[in-house]
């Protein structure tokens, strides 16, 4: 930098609970979204785009639940307050937000397009949304998000292609032995229902019931006596719980009212044969205490857990009642969510990750020998047999340059030298690569 | 669609001057985004982002020109205006805004990770900026940019690097004959001294002849004199562009004031001549008239135009005082842009625009006769021949089906019988196919 250092004018982090991405994440990131996008085409899923602004009022229309709290809302544009009002509220300031998930747009852009959209929609989504939530460590106001949804199948089918598909692209980025976790929002009522607990009394006893992981069925168990619920249905439940994680892979049989041949029995078992049948390199059970966190789930719901710690890397269901609430007509859907940062995070802690076998070059020269225009084309020659060759002028600091190189991951280097157009190739891997004394120019 | 059909009960359009966007063009970006990507990764590019949001403080620093005006403000989380107010500025509401463009974010960016950088660092962004601006025909108010900036480099290597990889970028997208037009900053001023016009009226010069695509010599001459600035110099303005639209090609060396050897003109010539070494389905050439809209460029500038329009569809330039106005370091920088909403529109309207030879193929099944296990099945062993395979549900309204498949690039079609692994696969393209009656069920 031509000038002495000085400390910087301003305070140049970026806004609070949110960062920037340097070029080794982003490297994966476009890995990740590459291989994902690639399997899910594949299966004929197309992807398409929103607006990272919807209008607040229907990004505010309940189905956000919590995240409708989070809501960053974007000022009218020229706005004054009148001075006869006391207060404002964020209301009269704002009529757009940005997003908060990729479905409730979704919802939204499937009832103005559909004329012009495939039916069944089968849709890939990449993209951003924000939250104004309290920054913690690994959780970030901006982030990516990556759906896949099916809009137009009312059978399993969805279902299936869902977690097929899903499944195909994490294997694609080499995460292995994962865990499908599978229940039916149906099928948890009935759980509730034959416990006990009266209709209106659900929502609380799911809260508590996702919890487990978190908790412990204990914590539950205090959880549901705290909020008051009849003690009776508590320890139907808790027993239920109890005897179903005692006797790993119990499945759907093992379920009190459970009734072959059924709805949602047989058609949650179809969706688990299915699987079974194409699983290698990852299981699928049936779950009875996998909630879901949202309340819009009228079907199917299935979530993926990976390593040793069962993290949660991708989470979706069926929801049929979400469109007709903004479109007026039915629209049976569901769909399926990479949880993207956090993959990214398990593929970067990885130490292969990103490192491609990309053969990557830098030509350095020095401009009072070599002009650019020199440097410049015999690199635009060499990327005929090299996938990247960076061009730089030769640097003072000469071995300082050659480690900043390294850190990019370039594997060779070559020094112009006049009147030579082969390039002298020295590598740069392991130990501290010191330059080669120059070899004699060889003409061509 | 379950139910029938009912009028939206909302108005489900995006917000104003934004849209949503549908599967074709979505592959289509996807295509530009994959292949401007790899071409600027073989240069040793890198990617980096940053968040959609900054400071208020950053985004109103002046060097986004007009842009500061269209800035779509974020309102403060839980803000209510005091009731001794009464009347709120935007200031007080906001303090984050949707970035306008890439570059200063960029500054704020180096700024801040510059120890985690390589340097020079050669960064890629491609994302969505947000403008506020006056809605109307192909100009939205949520666009993607695609910029390449080189931080670190003083010498024309930048230049003739972003040119070398942009032009090749383009090429890469099937866009040939492109024009790049080129000139400098300090050449601008130093015409307009020569002219006579007085240093502060510079701006008001570049502003009218930056106008000349549009309004033309005369239309430049008639701003410039209502303007009031001295009938000499506009005289003498006129004249030089003239001579010089006259005699097409004529080089730097016609300037009047042009000093052989000097900067900036020796400079400008030598990348010039090492673009035109390289230049295969392109041309480049001195411009005088060129302005490029920004006031922060100081040195060279370029653009390209395509078409028998001349549409601009990349502009760039340096920018050395950016940096350490946030920095309080200075660090030369050059950037190129590519005009990517332009760019994406040219290659739909080519009928060859994202036609893949891609072997797209959709399995069709009655699930009273197949299983939906069997059909995902049969799919995914036919993805290890072909490159999509699509499952669906046979619908009662077969030719409307196979329609909908054609229109999303589907080239065959099979309807699974039961028993029968082959797939009988029958062509969609040309004139509307007609399902061949089903063959007699082969054995494997």
């Amino acid at each position: 930098m031509s000038s002495a250092r000085r400390e910087p004018k301003l305070d140049t982090a970026p806004p609070r609970g949110m960062r920037d991405i340097l070029p080794d994440e982003a490297e994966i990131r476009d890995f990740a979204v590459t291989t994902i996008l690639g399997v899910y085409r594949r299966f004929g899923f197309r992807r398409i785009e929103t607006p990272a602004l919807e209008s607040l009022h229907f990004l505010t229309g309940g189905d956000g639940g919590e995240n409708e709290k989070l809501i960053f809302k974007v000022l009218k544009r020229g706005e004054k307050l009148r001075s006869s009002q006391t207060e404002a509220s964020d209301a009269e300031l704002a009529d757009l937000g940005l997003r908060f998930d990729l479905t409730v747009p979704l919802a939204r852009y499937f009832a103005h397009n559909q004329a012009k959209l495939p039916y069944p929609l089968k849709a890939i989504q990449i993209g951003p949304v924000w939250r104004a939530e309290r920054p913690q460590h690994g959780r970030y106001r901006q982030f990516t998000q990556c759906d896949i949804d099916i809009l137009g199948e009312k059978s399993e089918l969805a279902e299936i292609e869902l977690i097929a598909a899903t499944s195909e692209a994490l294997l694609a980025l080499g995460l292995h032995d994962f865990r499908i976790r599978l229940n039916d929002r149906r099928i948890l009522i009935e759980l509730a229902r034959h416990c006990g607990f009266e209709d209106r009394a659900f929502n609380s006893v799911f809260i508590a019931l996702d919890k487990l992981d978190k908790i412990g069925l204990d914590g539950v168990q205090r959880e549901l006596d705290a909020a008051g619920h009849a003690r009776a249905a508590v320890a139907k439940l808790v027993e239920a719980v109890r005897s179903f994680t005692e006797r790993a892979g119990a499945g759907l049989a093992a379920l009190p009212f459970y009734r072959e041949g059924d709805e949602p029995y047989a058609g949650l078992g179809r969706i688990q044969a299915a699987i079974e049948q194409l699983a290698s390199g990852y299981t699928i059970e049936y779950d009875p205490t996998l909630v879901r966190g949202m309340s819009y789930y009228t079907g199917p719901i299935f979530e993926i857990s990976y390593g040793r710690e069962a993290l949660s890397i991708a989470g979706g269901g069926r929801y049929d009642e979400m469109i007709a609430k903004i479109s007026g007509r039915s629209v049976p859907a569901s769909g399926f969510s990479i949880g993207f940062e956090r993959t990214v995070a398990i593929l970067g802690a990885r130490r292969d990750a990103g490192r491609t076998s990309e053969d990557r070059l830098a030509i350095l020269f020095d401009p009072r020998q070599t002009a650019a225009a020199d440097a410049v084309r015999i690199a635009r020659d060499a990327r005929r047999k090299h996938d990247v060759v960076l061009v730089e002028v030769k640097r003072k600091n000469f071995s300082k340059q050659l480690d900043d190189l390294k850190a990019q991951g370039i594997r060779r280097y070559a020094v112009l030298r006049p009147g030579v157009e082969d390039l002298h190739l020295i590598p740069l891997d392991g130990e501290a690569a010191a330059p080669r004394p120059a070899d004699r120019p060889k003409r061509p």
